[in-house]
């Protein structure tokens, strides 16, 4: 039988560091969540993966060495925490056929022919990221034109602005879409041929509320999918420096595929997982978080709950109208309520809660339940905000008041800056993306990507959080730039604030004896980069627990296996 | 904070035998497959619960021994297998109220109220065994009965004989039943007052079909009660000497119960699990069977599918009609083609496959299923039928075409007799509960008791098997008594062949070298005992990898612990 999967990356696990070893001759920091930092010449770690010694130049490793590792003088620093990321959505993501560099339609075909016969077992084909305008096609493909290429397979592909898609005739037939089929409200079948309604037959592409009709149809991935999906996400966080993520609305298949790498041995990233809402928690953790499991890679510290939604599509909760929206204040997932309750099932049973709020009454909302709660729910229970997107500045001193985790991930800042400006209007950007500010109130920071709605690159956050500029260097002295803080800060919030914001402090987030030896290689030293510097600057090598389980100069290709 | 129950059980599991311990001084015997009886006087046991010597009389222990224990010349067995049971229906009817005992109405009440006190966050209090007619009461009870020891709660109690509930004020308003509810069809709700229809109130005992309206209400058991379950379950299993489960139809629920036992060390019994159909099987193991967990406790082995009913409600599938039904067959619970269908998708990624069959008619279609498949599906596949309850006798040699194993229950033939007569007749009693012929056909056999249908209590199957009475000891001489095995092949059949059918053999099943130290320590010899010695005969200890968790002289006491 062919070896799967999960059987070989285990495999690559196992290497030599697995005993005694001293690396030598680095440039290492480690920082602590008050942004002290410590720096040393030399790490020894054990075999269990954990720091026993920190050497300065001239000291000598007291133990015996089973290996030695000479560092040439590099920069290390702790492995990178992202405090908010989607693993399997960005892995997921991997999977899917990207189609948004083909400048012109036979590209594209050409793209989906190879991606085709590379992936035999799919049942269905997904992708994204056509354009027919930067292909000059001047109108729009065909499912014709797709299937060609399809081999008679169901294909589904999103365009670049994710406002239509476009279906080969068996994913077509699979949704059922026929020329008698009426447009559904807010959406559109492309149509060709006949003339009178009902004798137009469905022309390939879909638009807006029309995609569900065939993208309902896409079968959810498989367990084999999952695994290789897992792969990927954890190789994008690797090759970044990311040695922890807070998975933030952990499915129940997708804590299944976490535990299946871990009983195999095969699970490289730390994952602390957030569970998606309270039955998946019930189901997941049942009487309460799980151990740390599989050597400190995996743990289910609580649950995810959803407040509002985002700013760019107006979901976010304001306390005033949408600026560009006149009597818009946004759209509420759970009433205040329903929130209070799902935060009481989970904190009864001791799971941490962490609450997804982007708008000011959103924010207001969760730290006044947080307010509520905590007379009842007494302890060390690190309540989380995830984005605080948006505070009032009125606001922002309640962080303080219970130790409230602000979980904030930097680069939406530069992405949102433009938009949230047009939603906001000029008078309320004081407390958009305020890290500074809720910093300074006493609050705990995190900081995290939000992957794959951002790239998982911490590098690049810490050059936003201390800049306010964008990849291009916009706006030029930054944008609200009193709310940068300082590369101390945000390489805390990225390592030690994180570990502290998953209750892994002890284990994971700082180079100090007794804690597992996650951390970087880096050419160059993030504590004196500029932000310029820090978004050109490599991750050369990535260690877990000792074990180098990224390498620059080796990069990584997935571990042939058969179908899981 | 109070230690939560599995950490408590975990503790006790931390017990000094995880060094080298000698086991000296019992009457040691082991069994293989076959039958062949290997005898010992002494064993040696790793600090990972495996043996690494067996003493005869005058050996000694080649290396260094940490622990020395004297059996007193007691016998020791291997620990028994229970090749199909429910573990957590098992354990979850252990926490509900029995008033099969009681023999008045004030006695239930009282037995309620006591109930009550004892569980004051129970949601709702469940209850069975009620029988007015052994009270001598010449009526049924009533919801106010019910009420004066409820303090307001639900309560729902089951008839003795499973055809009515006796239901409290609350759980009638609960299922929202008043005057104005009509009976539903094939049910009753039984009324008092008032004269027209619409204006009888009910009394409190709904019959049949009319019980569902309030059992449906029945809040689902929170976690903290599923693992208070587990406890009692494994509990009955070792008592019984039972170390090692084949749970039957495993859902995510009962999954992840035995996952958080494991987790926290306090997992005792082995339990493989066999999903509760292809959905459940796709989200616990994924792309295959999970490896061996927590030290062989624990592992996914495949799938559960049910290919029909039961004979005593005539769900069994039989070739001819029904002696006492004229014209049912019974009734099926998948097609032939659902049967093929999920087989090949669990047999796809190397999942076994249990099939529950009872009639002659589902055993043959069973049997041809499997041939079908064996020619696709190669290797070591080992499928099950689970009860073989009645095969026709043409059928019989089919089982070793693929040595297909014969998963069966010798109780039920002891419970089932009377029925079965009725049911099919004298002239298909003799491929009934035909355990001898199927093995002699060359079919490996694995026994269980399917608890909590039937006592889990293996000397009591053994008794069964080998005699082919009931535990009064009827009929004289034996029912069908041709079908009767001898001790080695019973014994056997409730380790060795239990150990096998869940590819577990060199794991545990036999008290051999390399294998972990699951034994029983018996106070006579499973091997010259009568049938009715078996059935008094006492476990006095139970041991699952060295440890003892069983002791008859100190009865456990579920460990004190909050509510997880």
């Amino acid at each position: 039988m062919k070896r799967g999967l999960l059987a070989s990356v285990a495999l690559l696990l196992t290497g030599p560091a697995l005993a005694e070893t001293h690396f030598d001759n680095l440039r290492g920091m480690s920082i602590d969540r008050q942004g002290r930092v410590d720096r040393f010449s030399g790490m020894v770690v054990d075999e269990e993966g954990r720091v026993v010694q920190l050497l300065d130049f001239g000291d000598r490793p007291r133990g015996e060495i089973d290996f030695y590792e000479d560092l040439n003088g590099a920069t290390v620093v702790p492995g990178f925490i992202d405090s908010h990321a989607h693993v399997m959505a960005l892995g997921l993501s991997k999977l899917t056929l990207d189609l948004s560099e083909t400048r012109s339609l036979d590209e594209a075909l050409a793209l989906v022919a190879a991606y085709a016969a590379a992936n035999p077992n799919n049942p269905w084909l997904v992708g994204r990221g056509w354009n027919e305008v930067t292909w000059g096609l001047g109108r729009l493909p065909t499912a014709a034109e797709l299937d060609t290429v399809s081999g008679g397979r169901p294909i589904v592909l999103e365009r670049a602005d994710g406002h239509a898609v476009w279906a080969s005739s068996a994913a077509l037939a699979a949704a059922n879409i026929t020329a008698q089929t009426p447009d559904p409200a807010g959406g559109r079948i492309v149509r060709v041929g006949g003339t009178g309604a009902g004798s137009r037959a469905p022309a390939g592409v879909l638009v807006d509320n029309a995609m569900a009709l065939v993208t309902d149809r896409v079968p959810p991935p498989r367990a084999s999918d999952r695994n290789v999906a897992l792969w990927e996400a954890e190789e994008e966080f690797l090759r970044h420096g990311v040695t922890a993520v807070a998975d933030m609305g952990t499915s129940v298949e997708d804590w299944m595929t976490f535990r299946r790498a871990g009983d195999a041995g095969a699970l490289r990233l730390r994952i602390m997982a957030y569970a998606d809402g309270v039955p998946a928690i019930l189901l997941i953790g049942g009487t309460g978080p799980t151990s740390w499991l599989y050597n400190d890679r995996l743990r289910l510290n609580g649950v995810k709950l959803w407040l509002d939604g985002a700013l760019g599509s107006r979901g976010a909760l304001l306390k005033a109208d949408y600026t560009d929206d006149r009597g818009n204040r946004g759209l509420p997932v759970l009433d205040g309520t329903q929130l209070r309750n799902s935060m009481v099932r989970a904190a009864m049973d001791g799971f941490q809660v962490a609450i997804h709020a982007i708008g000011d009454a959103a924010n207001a909302d969760a730290l006044d339940a947080i307010d509520q709660l905590a007379m009842d729910f007494t302890g060390d229970r690190r309540w989380r905000i995830e984005h605080a997107q948006v505070v009032d500045p009125a606001d922002v001193p309640l962080f303080a008041r219970h130790g409230t985790i602000a979980s904030m991930q930097p680069i939406h800042q530069s992405s949102d800056r433009l938009m949230a400006e047009a939603r906001l209007g000029p008078d309320r950007l004081a407390g958009a993306y305020a890290w500074r500010s809720i910093m300074a109130a006493g609050a705990p920071l995190a900081f995290g990507s939000d992957a794959p709605v951002e790239v998982a690159d911490p590098l690049a956050g810490i050059a936003a959080a201390i800049s306010r500029t964008g990849s291009d260097g916009e706006p030029q002295g930054g944008w609200q730039p009193q709310e940068a803080i300082s590369r101390e800060a945000a390489l805390a919030a990225y390592t030690a604030g994180g570990a502290y914001a998953g209750f892994a402090e002890g284990r994971f987030g700082t180079l100090a004896v007794g804690e597992r030896a996650d951390f970087v290689v880096l050419d160059g030293d993030p504590l004196t980069a500029s932000a310029a510097d820090l978004r050109t600057m490599r991750v050369r090598q990535t260690f877990i627990g000792g074990v180098r389980v990224w390498d620059n100069e080796r990069p990584a290709q997935r571990p042939e296996g058969e179908a899981e």
